[in-house]
């Protein structure tokens, strides 16, 4: 399907030892140094926009808007790190004075930082060909990181990877960022390549649950095993009280036929499950909105049909009703709605929570508060859950609460899972198999966590220590002082 | 070995269906009140150790001083997490305000903090009985994170184990904790069974590099894949400068002999290798040294064969000289002391670079900067590496100090890498195969982090989150706020 020549295993090579070279050197800059390299990237990327969307919507089938909005979300991305680079609490600095008289032993002067792991392997995702792809967020939290980055692109969008690549090395270097740094890579073998090479000392990944853990199993069994990072799959529940029904029970109806065909149901986030109690009265009206949502092309031919296969595996299970059957045509994918109940769900919950990833969802209707916590319950690890309520609700919701939050990354109230804000507080994250790595976010600001380790220097002197341990304080970084959180 | 007799399959399901009934309420406690937890368990420690240190020196040959030490070590570390808990950074909560206006999508209200991860199964360890086995600070980390533990006892100490069980098990319990907080088990394929349960979490385990890998193995294959935390194997080089040498080489002498045989070399930290230049002239005197260090008793049959073992294939390596071959007796073991060079350990570094888990040590004589470079390059992950230098070496010590911190865990600077210092800044980890995730630390304050995960709360009323959430901040917590840090 690729277009773009496959990386050569000479060509790999190069680019392994040039990242590997490059780690030290991008590694020891100064935050604000990097901020400055993030910030040229952002800048070059904005840039680049007229050049590159048109490439996105020829490989992707996506629209123009959606794309420059992915154009902005991805630079902002980067300056967001290059905020977080600035602010200086990512280092986590930790400084403990030394004590002669520390029982049971004395203590030893403790200066304790965060550093880069080293270059990083990042497998591009299909669905997001900038903010989850070569300009994207585990790109721009490895660069803030100080890890290399090669990025092994999407064969769904082979010549925006390599295009977007070329602007990105293009303005790191001129920016004065070592050569090496940024590489873009062509070929699943080649990625798996590069998954085994030693000099790679972390992976992230966005992608399907198999493939994430066929390459989960490669990182770990490595003779040196590097930490995996792979956001998989999800199904994104959303459950509505029937007094959320009675206040806005339209509104509802059509903000779930918005996100869940929002971007032809390519979001990781997309609700796959709406809980309903029984006597909604909604179905009509979901039904009419899912048959009035035209159909609209998907990312390529191979998630075309892994939707259509999944759709009619739905579609043929017993205890499931088909309330709108979308078409696949020329015009594109329409959007599929299906019907089943909470009991027939917790009857085979294998079957029927299983990822449909494209325009497809299911309303599930429910007769009490006991359904709804034992389906709740049924769910594995998830990027998202959604509450629909009231306020008369408060009382009765902290035990779904309790259950979702156990299985959950992030939890959203009287709104809508797809849409993920780009922000110091977002957690993009979730027990297996939402993500390979619960402890961790692909998101956010704190997504830079993963791609540093900690280091502790003792009783070493002012010269020889990293500038941002030294007495005075030379960075001006927030720092733990004896135990006492000390802002710059 | 054991005296205790093995975890029945009933048992071990009645442990783990209390641990994982332990979770929610355990989880949901304010911080503060795990502090009173851990500071009960700690008072119940320090109360027992009459009764407990007898069982422990029964068990591991340990002398009594050592052992009290470790009592007071692991009850400290109890007591410093309580301090962790109560500070409350450690709950790294994240608020960002609503923005309507945010490019290019509005920002919802989002509202992060961690979450414990659920029950823990924690692997003790051989070396200490207390420190890093049922007392210990995998044991302290967890709970103050809000983790119920299982502990698979070490078969070297299984009464000590069980007794000091019970004392924490009966202080908890009295303090308030939920029943099935704590408990040990006993016996290794009980051990691995509850690894394969789908109610642990998380482990934890600090041992051999073989052992560690075969449970990574298992934690990373299973259905749902677990964070695996494996403290594992360490060399821990010491290099020497010339000047160093001609300022203090006695005291260096005698420090390196007093480390590596402390604790008759049973510790993680225990300097493999001493770095000296040549014509360094302190042969004679660590020689005399070890000739002077009495034999001791090690922890169990197996360890002491271990030591044998791999002490016996290192003597037997042509480039390497015995100084002083150390005898196994009735009376113990006495330290061995090899020699080689840097030239010898470059031709064939697989053969010298293997830990040797006892008071074996190698001196290794180098001819200039440039073989300490290339020596210091043909190192793996490391918990530790150390410098002795004097001021007039600061110029020519960053190449050197940069290579080891690319694998290692803490740089010791004129000190011994024994003794590691329970304290907020320390770092006890490391690139493997000193760990299997280098990115967290087994002992000092942010041990917690491992057995945390994110959640993020999106457009929730007040009355449904959780207090560390709230406006006006109840718990009195350090909170960073549309990105600045806010103290509490």
């Amino acid at each position: 399907m690729s277009t773009v020549p496959g990386t050569t295993p000479e060509e790999l090579e190069s680019v392994l030892a040039a990242a590997t070279r490059a780690a030290g050197p991008l590694g020891t800059l100064r935050p604000a140094e990097r901020a400055g390299l993030l910030r040229a990237a952002a800048d070059a990327l904005d840039a680049a926009a007229d050049e590159l969307v048109p490439l996105a919507i020829e490989e992707s089938s996506l629209p123009e808007g959606r794309l420059r909005g992915e154009v902005a979300r991805s630079s902002g991305q980067l300056r967001l790190f290059a905020e977080v680079l600035e602010e200086g609490s990512f280092l986590e600095v930790i400084l403990d004075s030394a004590d002669a008289g520390a029982k049971p032993v004395p203590r030893p002067d403790l200066r304790r930082m965060l550093v880069p792991l080293g270059p990083v392997l990042v497998f591009a995702a299909s669905n997001f060909p900038f903010a989850f792809s070569v300009p994207g967020g585990d790109t721009a939290s490895a660069l803030a990181a100080g890890s290399p980055v090669v990025i092994k692109a999407h064969p769904g969008h082979p010549k925006l990877s390599q295009r977007t690549g070329e602007v990105l090395v293009e303005a790191l270097r001129a920016a004065g960022a070592p050569e090496g740094t940024f590489a873009v890579i062509h070929g699943m073998d080649v990625g798996t390549t590069a998954l085994t090479d030693p000099r790679v000392k972390a992976a992230a990944f966005t992608g399907s649950v198999k493939g994430g853990r066929a390459l989960l199993d490669i990182a770990t069994t490595r003779a040196e095993p590097i930490p995996f990072y792979g956001e998989l799959g999800s199904l994104n529940p959303v459950f509505v009280t029937p007094a959320a029904v009675a206040a806005r029970g339209d509104g509802i109806a059509d903000g779930y036929v918005g996100s869940f065909t929002l971007g032809t149901g390519q979001f990781c986030t997309k609700p796959g499950l709406l809980f309903l109690p029984e006597g909604h009265g909604l179905e009509e009206r979901i039904a009419a909105a899912v048959r009035g949502t035209a159909p609209a092309g998907m990312l390529n031919d191979r998630i075309r049909e892994g939707h259509a296969h999944e759709r009619d595996r739905l579609e043929g299970l017993g205890p499931v009703r088909t309330l709108v059957h979308g078409a696949d045509s020329d015009a594109g994918v329409a959007p599929t709605l299906l019907a089943t109940t909470a009991k027939e769900l917790l009857a085979d919950p294998d079957a029927l929570l299983q990822e449909c990833f494209g325009p497809t969802s299911i309303i599930v209707e429910y007769a009490g508060q006991d359904e709804v916590l034992a389906a709740a319950e049924a769910f594995g690890g998830n990027l998202t859950a959604t509450i629909h309520a009231e306020d008369g609700d408060a009382a009765t919701l902290p035990p779904l609460l309790d259950v979702l939050r156990e299985r959950t990354g992030r939890l959203v109230y009287n709104g809508w899972p797809t849409g993920v804000a780009v922000a110091w507080a977002m957690h993009h994250g979730g027990p297996h198999p939402a993500t390979t790595a619960s402890v961790h976010t692909s998101v956010g600001a704190t997504a830079v966590r993963r791609f540093l380790r900690p280091v502790c220097y003792q009783d070493t002197p002012q010269a020889l220590l990293p500038e941002a341990l030294q007495d005075g304080n030379p960075l001006g970084l927030p720092r733990r002082i004896d135990g006492v959180l000390t802002p710059a």
